[in-house]
């Protein structure tokens, strides 16, 4: 074990982002049943679920957020761990270090090594910062846009210690603006509320231009779906722009153009984007615009089922073709009936692909795994009397990494096919 | 079923690539058992096994690398096959046209359509032309350099209608030189020889220079490993030069420095490339050389094991490891040794990685599939000591397409870990 860090083991509570049980002195125990895998939370498993805990009164009284030292059931620590009583995982390991101290300064050095990958990966500052897990700040998710940042705190330790957060945020990043974004899912099982906020300085009053790849997507950090922008795709729309030369594009599920200009900016003839939001459109409209495509480009707001249908009735024809929806199988139980809409998908999109032409499908959901959604699409290709070669297979950028433990949840997939 | 392509069915022998079972009317016809798994096969499995079909003493008889008809159980007409008696895979799929001629305007087609792929793909002519089934012609695989094209016939009825195959590569790419290379694991199964030879033109009289991100790699297009270069790397190769500024890297296994000089040509401080050939390293340092790195490159050979423990011994530090060791488990039964030998390779390599530094762990094993492969890499980073992010998780390039239905065989992995 380590040293306190003063002498004395007395901390002035004055210091920024320090709250009484954050320091390990004045900690709560959580204890694990004999049964529960100890040695998969040693080899580095983040989460620590209700079954795999003495539940007791005390420990269902610990507020949620709190901060307490995790101990096998022979009472050896195994580290520090953020609490919430209220969700199912009632444990997310932040430290193997059992006396860490979750301060401004711990936030730093998790936020400093984040921000030394991104620096290394991208020129511009814009990416995600902080993939949750994968970062090792459990239930964070930072995205970056040049001086603003926007956050997610997913999970209810967040909440409670947003202030040193955002205090180390700031310190690490120089960034003048820090906005939270209150709209994950993750909140709701935390038990956390909905409410957007602005945090330091100032929300920007109009979208902010991104450059990704050539494009120009404007992302509208206060109004828009999720942080703004996606920057997961980033990699997989590099590849696509390099199929896209001279081709007639088909972007559905387009959100603010992510295919589309990306298609655009590598020498597409024309990018027509298919949403169902009218302000992503706008959003999309206003980066060809940016780009100076606005002529080889064309929005169209609808139904993505019902426009895919009417384009086959207009006979369109299209050399590359990208379907990209949201979450069809957020959840395991849903996984069936999310396989059968890829399915569907993929069945209405290949028609709509010229000979020898490029078909893109995506899956942002963790239950369909990659062999599920791949056979969902082959159905759907197989369907539409279409064959097709794979020629790459996708995953989020690497400013999404990911804890291996939790690697086969890799949510996002993006398969390429030829017809 | 088309009618044939001349009035009286009759065509003139003289005709390039023109072998007798070539045509429809006079080809042997195989038939499958009512127990085959005829509807894999509809929707587009390539490979017919000798269990699946009546093996009887006529199907027995035909020669290796003979054209055939296929039929279901009740005489439905299939697809036209290349059958070898000889081979597990007794027929394979090469049309689905039960009437193709399968001559060099066949062979032009397919070679067309795999060349309107690269040439999107690539500025310059080096890659993998032709990667097998993905492509179309099952076992026949080409890399391209330049005005030289290297062809593995794998399969025997490439080695019969090697002619035809040539003609149609020659006149659809306008190629000067193509080499035969018998080299191939595949062509033993196949009962085919290992002689390589000169088909076209002349082999090239001194290594090739290949330009691949920014690096140059020098192929030795007649006695190196398979066809002189690893062209199934170069997505890997280019995301990890992105991590390699003003870092020390060590590239093992390197052969003629596919990580190591891509590092180099990423701003790297200094590559050390590790081979047991001392053949492969001479061209990874002219490589280096013609880059203008020379005093940035180490060559040390050696066997990478020993090489590995030695530097530990030596306390080498670098921010950048790459392992891309052969095939360790080539086939199904030797998986579990396989595994252990990828385990082993972590474990030494990783206490090489300095703080916040990357690991590259890569795996040609078709055997070994990807959560294996990951599992045995993090057994091996973690009993060395240290823990891991992943970042990326690569297969081979787009040049080495995929048939969906053996696409869970993608046998490459590359995967980048942070320490």
């Amino acid at each position: 074990m380590t040293a306190p860090s003063s002498p004395d083991g007395a901390r002035p509570d004055s210091r920024p982002g320090s709250r009484p049980e954050s320091r390990p002195e004045s900690r709560p125990v959580l204890r694990l049943k004999p049964k529960a895998n100890v040695r998969a939370i040693r080899h580095g498993s983040p989460w620590v679920f209700d079954n795999e805990l003495v539940m007791d009164r005390r420990s269902k009284a610990i507020a949620p957020g709190t901060i307490a030292l995790l101990e096998d059931h022979e009472r050896q620590p195994l580290g520090t761990v953020a609490v919430n009583p209220e969700s199912r995982i009632v444990a997310r390991m932040l430290d193997r270090n059992a006396d860490a101290d979750i301060d401004t300064a711990w936030f730093a050095k998790r936020l400093s090594k984040a921000l030394s990958l991104r620096e290394r990966l991208y020129d511009a500052p814009f990416y995600r910062l902080v993939h949750a897990e994968g970062d090792g700040l459990p239930g964070v998710v930072i995205d970056r846009f040049g001086d603003t940042c926007v956050v997610q705190p997913n999970a209810a330790w967040a909440e409670t210690h947003l202030d040193a957060l955002v205090d180390a945020l700031v310190s690490v990043t120089g960034v003048t603006n820090v906005l939270k974004n209150a709209g994950g899912r993750g909140r709701t099982l935390e038990g956390l509320d909905a409410e957007d906020t602005v945090l330091r300085g100032a929300a920007p009053d109009a979208a902010v231009p991104v450059e990704m790849n050539g494009a120009t997507y404007m992302a509208d950090l206060t109004g828009g779906q999720k942080t703004g922008l996606f920057f997961d795709q980033r990699d997989n729309q590099a590849f696509v722009a390099r199929l896209a030369k001279g081709e007639r594009v088909l972007d559905v599920f387009s959100h603010v153009g992510g295919f589309g200009l990306a298609a655009l900016a590598g020498g597409a003839a024309h990018a027509t984007c298919v949403d169902g939001s009218a302000a992503a459109l706008a959003l999309a409209s206003e980066g060809a615009a940016r780009m100076g495509a606005a002529e080889r480009f064309t929005a169209r707001q609808g139904d993505a089922f019902d426009t895919l249908a009417e384009m086959a009735g207009e006979d369109a024809r299209f050399g590359l073709v990208i379907c990209d929806p949201p979450a069809f199988a957020p959840a395991k139980q849903a996984v069936d009936k999310g396989l059968r809409a890829y399915e569907r998908i993929a069945r209405l999109a290949a028609p709509l692909v010229a000979e020898d032409g490029y078909l893109v499908l995506c899956s942002c959901s963790h239950a369909a795994d990659l062999n599920s959604f791949t056979g969902a699409c082959l159905r759907g290709i197989g369907r539409s009397g279409r064959r097709a070669q794979l020629l790459y297979s996708g995953a989020a950028g690497a400013d999404h990494p990911l804890l291996p433990q939790l690697a086969e949840s890799g949510y996002l997939k993006a398969l390429v096919f030829r017809l």
